[in-house]
């Protein structure tokens, strides 16, 4: 698709208050789309998922036809971008600045239908699978630093379980760094996703400090020091950030696991239990066994 | 120390304005003391460190001289500050949001001199002891994750090597959680980091995904698998959030150590890494071999 030679300069034109209203839920549900900001992101959104990508807007240095891109960076995008079938517009400073202040020039606008449909958590499944899920997860910051952690895990994908934020959140998007166009991310109620596993025959594993009143927690150090129990296709469900897991979620799993704490510190907080419980498990089986 | 009675109500009062300064580098400097904020922070503080507290000022509901506190949470800490030297202030909400809009009704000042004193790395070391290092870590909110983690892990304490950002900026000691009161945290030059090691017979493992030309890393993984090579005294470096660690710092250190990404993630954040590898190198060293 070539690139318009005009650039975009009115920072009040219809199409730049379209493109800035996708910050909000209302204003991409209104429209269907989604926006992807800055070079991280958009380079990894062209990557994996080029067919759903609509536009790209990429600064450039002045509002001459023939003006150059701010950095070799945005350059590249706009190269990447050329090659799938995106409109890519140029545009200045300010008209950037209006559409999103976190682009560092250079803004996508995706279908979020598409991707959604594309979000297939695939079904075969070894002993070595791992699914991360993620219960009632409310703050946008936590969403990105977890579905990194389960992508940097090798995790065949991340559920979003019962009422959690929204992924098309700018803040979420930025927060994962990428990642959510590395690993499906599908959202299901707390029914659906027991049932879910149950039809795929994923072991439900808990990361919780306190267990129930009839089962305490296992210590992940005991648990990684049978990795036998281990090797079986599994999802790890994280409560939510202040409230954790409640009592009749708990009494559905297969396991209760906690990560010791050795110090002082009273709790370890969401993203940290994350990375700690996902890459330990992931790593727990890789290992070649002494 | 009993509490006076009268309630500070006018927020342009001159204590006010100077511990409104202490969010400041320059007020800190000027007085020698710095602010601890929020009903978790302070607890810990005045469980710690409480010989180094000398105000606290607590928000009550109105300026009477009767006023409630405004939760039982306040209502505690009062108390527990009169049980130390420190003096303690009723406020009104007008006053506690000009010294601080994140003191949730409760603000301690401490002696800096005093607290950076008793900060003392223990030297005697057994083969789990194990003490975490940041070379020039400049993101508060990264400084005070990556403590909370080194606090869970069971560290003997933490270095800031190098330029790092400043331990009595409010929103690092907020990002702690308490934890910066849990565990030593004293500052050093790199040259001093080493010389300190060497002294103390600690091996230093660098956490690093590049290593040098001479010398890959070793995944943690792998690591992990030989747990006898890892019984010993260590400290664990990691980089700058942006820049890692240079070849000149990792040419200087025994092990370097990656951890294993099985994802398409490109790398972690500081935070998750220190996480997983403080974590991992303690449940190693705690757990019961079979």
């Amino acid at each position: 698709m070539p690139m318009k030679s005009e650039v975009i300069a009115n920072p009040r034109a219809e199409r730049v208050r379209r493109v800035s209203e996708l910050a909000d839920r209302k204003g991409r549900k209104r429209s269907g789309r989604f926006m992807v900001e800055g070079p991280q992101s958009v380079r990894e959104l062209l990557s994996w998922h080029p067919d759903i990508v609509e536009d790209l807007y990429v600064e450039v240095v002045s509002a001459e036809p023939d003006a150059a891109f701010i950095t070799p960076t945005v350059a590249q995008m706009a190269g990447k971008a050329m090659q799938t079938g995106a409109y890519v517009h140029k545009v200045t400073h300010a008209v950037m600045q209006h559409m999103s202040s976190d682009a560092q020039g250079v803004l996508a606008v995706a279908d979020m239908r598409a991707f959604l449909d594309s979000a297939v958590i695939d079904g075969d499944s070894d002993e070595r699978t791992m699914v991360a899920a993620f219960w009632q997860v409310r703050d946008p910051g936590n969403a990105g630093t977890v579905i990194r952690s389960a992508d940097a895990a090798g995790c065949a994908g991340v559920v979003l379980v019962d009422d959690c934020v929204d992924i098309f959140n700018p803040k979420v998007i930025r927060s994962t760094a990428g990642s959510l166009f590395h690993l499906p991310v599908v959202s299901m109620g707390t029914d659906e996703y027991f049932d879910w596993c149950a039809e795929r025959g994923l072991a439900v594993y808990a990361a919780d400090v306190y267990g129930t009143d009839a089962r305490p927690p296992e210590p992940l150090t005991d648990v990684l020091a049978v990795p036998q129990s281990l090797a079986q296709a599994k999802t790890v469900l994280f409560g939510n950030e202040a409230r954790g897991l409640t009592q009749d979620v708990l009494e559905r799993v297969d396991r209760i696991v906690s990560i010791p704490i050795y110090g002082k510190a009273e709790s370890l907080n969401l993203g940290t239990s994350a990375a700690v419980m996902l890459l330990s498990l992931a790593m727990s089986s890789h290992v070649e066994r002494m």
